[in-house]
């Protein structure tokens, strides 16, 4: 197999190359990120995504998937990496890794380039700061039908191994965008439908709200919810009932509320 | 302060008592669980839910809360310790941990116990794994104004430091209650109303089915889904349109959906 190069080593330059994808500053570095699992990789595939690196466990059988992504990999003049167990577990910080690990090329789309009318829905979200919650919100984008996710200001890392993990392979299928504050009001402008807020201090129930389509829902951070600028920014602010004692719910939770009442809503 | 106790050593017995309810053996052998926060304790003080135990940094700040959580624990027997920063780290397992922590009993609510018509909505979960998911599942379940969460079979421990933490104090505010399937089965026969499940390969679109009120939404494990046999114990099965590449929601999102759609209902 003179595709595929044999590494052995805990301290190969490679294995610490891609270990180093799991901080931050590297991926921003690199515009590099790890994605674990062979569905994951697949679901990369069917994007038109193929790894710029494929690192396979020894003990991985064969799959029509795996030589599908070996494949495309060398197709795209990425590299296939053969590692032990070891290898795997120290990348991916697990003890029970995924047999096979691939390093992909971030993909940010400039809002410049998204096209409202492909979607009915599109998200945006103000300094997210959990990497779950963020990877949950591009899942349930996703399923619901929405074009992207925009992170506006200060969020969480999209490309980290948390956070990809989470969206189970959605990081792929829809846009992802980032804007400082004043790019993203600067931009929505051009917004040619509704942009609905949602904030705890609203008046108007989000059931109630008229949402032309595409809608754009602005979800706030965890804490501090929308920030006022950003909320004035709004056509209308739109709360989430609360009924019992809990005085919010979790923002992914939020999002996929929301989400699905725009792409319910005839 | 003759009422409290001071602990500085690591080793104490009362601190490694503690620190063992981090596992859910030492907490089903106690009955008791461990919560963090002063705004967490507040949440049960107002349930009228007083901690067996209260655990207090020697540099935790004067506060109202705390007082109130005080008293309410000597009035109920229980017992105030005061200890130091590094056994609050060891206790919560945490780098920056609470100061102040505090034991409670468990409280499941018998299925007999159960009033379907003090809430228009009830969640009964089948062998939920994730306890990330079911403390937000408690915690949407409450803030939806659910009446409580029925666990089903082989379920995670809502009472687990993760879950609870999850909850961000829910976990006091709606019911918990336990079933084998079996016992569930036999007890939805007397339940008044709707008796929805959610399934993937539902014909059903969720805003399509009749919900009858109180509604009790049976949802199914994270990669399971509902099993037949209590899938076939609805009434209706129903599910959430997926529009994109995503094959599933997660399980909590799903579940913030479907409450939200029964309680939002007219």
């Amino acid at each position: 197999m003179t595709d595929e190069r044999i590494i052995t080593s805990l301290t190969n330059d490679t294995v610490k190359a891609v270990r180093a994808l799991n901080m931050r500053k590297e991926r921003e570095a690199t515009g590099r990120f790890l994605a674990e699992g062979l569905k994951f990789i697949g679901e990369a595939l069917d994007q038109g995504r193929a790894p710029t690196m494929l690192l396979v466990g020894m003990e991985a059988r064969p799959h029509p998937l795996l030589d599908r992504a070996k494949a495309a990999t060398l197709k795209a003049g990425g590299e296939i990496v053969v590692v032990t167990h070891p290898i795997l577990e120290k990348i991916s910080r697990r003890e029970n890794p995924q047999t096979v690990l691939a390093v992909f090329a971030q993909a940010y789309t400039p809002l410049s380039a998204i096209k409202p009318e492909a979607a009915p829905c599109w998200v945006a979200l103000e300094q997210v700061r959990d990497p779950g919650n963020l990877g949950t919100i591009i899942r349930t984008a996703d399923a619901a039908g929405c074009g992207g996710v925009i992170l506006i200001g200060d969020c969480v890392d999209p490309f980290s191994v948390e956070a990809v993990r989470a969206t189970m392979g959605s990081v792929f299928a829809v846009s992802i965008s980032k804007a400082t504050p004043a790019e993203f009001l600067a931009w929505r402008q051009g917004w040619p439908a509704s942009v609905v807020g949602t904030r705890l201090d609203a008046t108007h129930g989000y059931r109630d709200a008229d949402y032309a389509r595409p809608t754009l829902i602005l979800m706030g951070n965890e804490q501090a919810g929308l920030t006022d600028d950003l909320a004035a920014a709004c056509d209308v602010n739109v709360k989430i009932p609360m009924r019992g004692r809990a005085d919010s719910l979790n923002l992914a939770i939020a999002t996929g509320i929301m989400v699905y009442a725009v792409t319910d809503s005839v």
